[in-house]
């Protein structure tokens, strides 16, 4: 007998009969001679729906965020009860639990609270009295009570803690596609699934664009070594394995591509260089809470350098304003200049660490196919380039195909 | 400083923009120098979405009850979000708790649980910290944590109860109409609110078709001495006060006239007169489920008596079949019949008490109308008759106007 924590999220229960298929799967897998516990994101549209209604009763500011998670944690809340009820009328035995009722603690940081501890006595008494757990992903309630939600993600980040907490034998996280892949297969039709990924290459990719999963419930199973799987909750095919390194894998020395599109580039221009200017401009961009990616700084002449870095095109207006209001503590000749249209293309993988070359290799598919690279970055596991928007999806395939990942 | 407690209905909250309605009333009250809890139904129509999506998942028997409850207290926890983050936005200072964050114990009886305790240290914090507190109603938690929901006419019932546990000045119950009237003003035009009115005369006018409010809330206000004001969400009227009797009230003879439509009578001919009739009867009724109302049984002739009783048209197949089958051990001869299409008129009034010839005066309008009576029933307060369904209307107008109602 296995403890199994599975996931489904907001497209996989979007309907009521989406509900009963998903209900008749953790039923087969609990038949199956398994424990279960499952895990249950928003239906699709209830999310967006409440977000819509909180902005209609509150026009005059942005609804307040202590009651923003006691209106979102209802969707959950409503998930988890129809799931059990269907489970109930299928013939199984199931009951649900809110993110409070099962233990899980968080801090005060309403709308993107972070887990501070589990107890899963609840969890584990009801799963011991023959039961299947329904869990409401994305919630959890603070030491004085107060409901709290996670922030973008955190079904999967609910799931992989819970698994964490009971000792799991296995977390499933199901979603509407087969797994991880090399890389997005409806821009590179070629892109295989990937069997197997390290924690490590998982955060990159997600990191660099892939959208399968958030990376904080990737660090999470990192931190705790959950091993979880990604797969289809619409079919039966096996899905990504998540996990620790193992030495086998350095010998694939790319693991999947990942682009990000909507990217935009600013370059100031003649910037004096001299000590307190990057905190100047970086400190600008924080108090806008606006992210920034790849930075590059030219060697200084003559006193004078420039400094380019990339950042979201939804972004850019926000970042220009704030930096034009220092460009005069720049130097006397700081110009500022951005570009939009331009995207990532990143390639990752942990056998980087110990095969050399791999830059090299990206670069002359590249050049072989004309496309011309803007920027570069590079960290340990991942070699990151930056092209044309409208040239990122030919760069995708034709890195693709130099690493061997076609076939 | 008053301490008030508010209630307002699912159709006051029922869109957005009556939710802000709601809140600047809220805001009034509280600015105007008083502390206020304010008890919240599901936004109208809410609560039977949730019953359709159940019944979907779960097309092979009634949905369990436990995840019924957890389902159905989304709706009230929408609103006290969403009518905190109102009150917020139009700048006062609103917490919103959930039943079971309010400290609302209830027994295990899902889907009608009683109330059996109230903690209300949440509560008294928050108010004394200056918020309102925004509660959900209808709703609870058992001893173990599980959450409860309180049945028909809950959300009167939290508030009810909460005045009573903080001993609050004042209780509201907000809803569509202005007040309590001697009737039905669809019925009777000339029907008058009522300014004053006893527990017992309220739950007489409650359990006899008057639809303002259910009867447990009306009495475990008179159990707890709470006294409470019907009033209307939509303007400033000042509406029914309903508290204990006092000496004034016995002036009036009757305070309202009810009158409650599809009502059905079973009649069972030439049944036995010998002890453990009466319990067969009945005794089946009760298995089915079935509330009767008034009973009659006619003077015994020759060891062989008829027995009579009106019950909800609704019920009349469930109650034929249930006879039918215990009809042969009733006697040899016992027949059924059965008559719909039937309602009931009451009159209502602790003067009753202390004044004779209610009931003469009340069977002669209706006789003066050509309104035949086909059952009688009478107890303390309260003068019932059954007639023809055709007629009740007319009949609930010539009494009105027969104890001078109507001015």
């Amino acid at each position: 007998m296995a403890l199994i924590v599975q996931k489904y999220g907001g497209t996989s229960v979007g309907t009521p009969e989406r509900i009963r298929n998903c209900a008749r799967r953790i039923l087969e897998t609990q038949r199956a001679g398994n424990q279960v516990v499952a895990v249950v994101s928003a239906m699709s549209g209830v999310t967006d729906n409440l977000i819509k209604l909180a902005k209609e009763v509150s026009p005059e500011r942005d609804p307040i965020e202590r009651e923003m998670d006691v209106l979102l944690a209802t969707g959950e809340q409503t998930t988890i009860a129809l799931t059990a009820m269907a489970i109930n009328a299928l013939g199984g035995k199931a009951v649900s639990l809110t993110g409070a009722q099962a233990g899980i603690s968080t801090d005060r940081v309403h709308t993107k609270a972070r887990i501070v501890n589990i107890t899963p006595d609840a969890v584990k008494q009801m799963l011991d009295e023959g039961n299947i757990v329904m869990l409401a992903g994305f919630q959890g309630e603070t030491a004085s009570g107060e409901i709290t939600t996670l922030g973008r993600g955190g079904s999967d980040l609910t799931a992989i803690a819970m698994a964490a907490a009971i000792k799991a034998d296995l977390c499933q996280i199901y979603t509407d596609v087969d797994g991880v892949y090399t890389c997005d297969p409806r821009v590179v039709k070629t892109a295989q699934k990937i069997q197997e990924i390290s924690y490590e290459e998982m955060l990159e990719m997600a990191s660099s664009g892939s959208k399968v999963m958030q990376s904080r419930s990737v660090e999470f199973a990192n931190k705790f070594g959950v091993r979880f799987e990604v797969r289809n909750s619409m079919n039966n095919n096996p899905g990504t394995i998540v996990k620790e390194e193992t030495p086998g894998m350095e010998s694939v020395v790319v693991r999947g591509v990942s682009l990000e599109r909507n990217q935009a580039k600013v370059t100031i221009d003649d910037v004096a260089d001299r000590p307190g200017i990057s905190a100047a401009i970086f400190g600008a961009i924080a108090t806008a809470n606006v992210t920034i990616d790849m930075i590059v700084q030219n060697v200084s002449f003559d006193g004078i350098t420039d400094i380019s870095f990339t950042l979201s095109g939804a972004d850019l207006a926000k970042a220009e304003t704030v930096l034009n209001a220092v460009l005069p503590t720049l130097g006397d000749k700081a110009k500022l200049r951005t570009q939009s249209s331009i995207a990532k293309v990143s390639v990752v993988g942990i056998g980087m660490r110990s095969h050399s070359g791999v830059a090299a290799k990206m670069f002359k598919a590249l050049a072989d196919a004309k496309i011309n690279i803007q920027m570069i970055s590079t960290s340990e596991i991942k070699t990151a380039v930056i092209v044309d928007e409208a040239e990122v999806e030919n760069a995708a395939r034709v890195v693709h195909t130099a690493f061997g990942l076609d076939a």
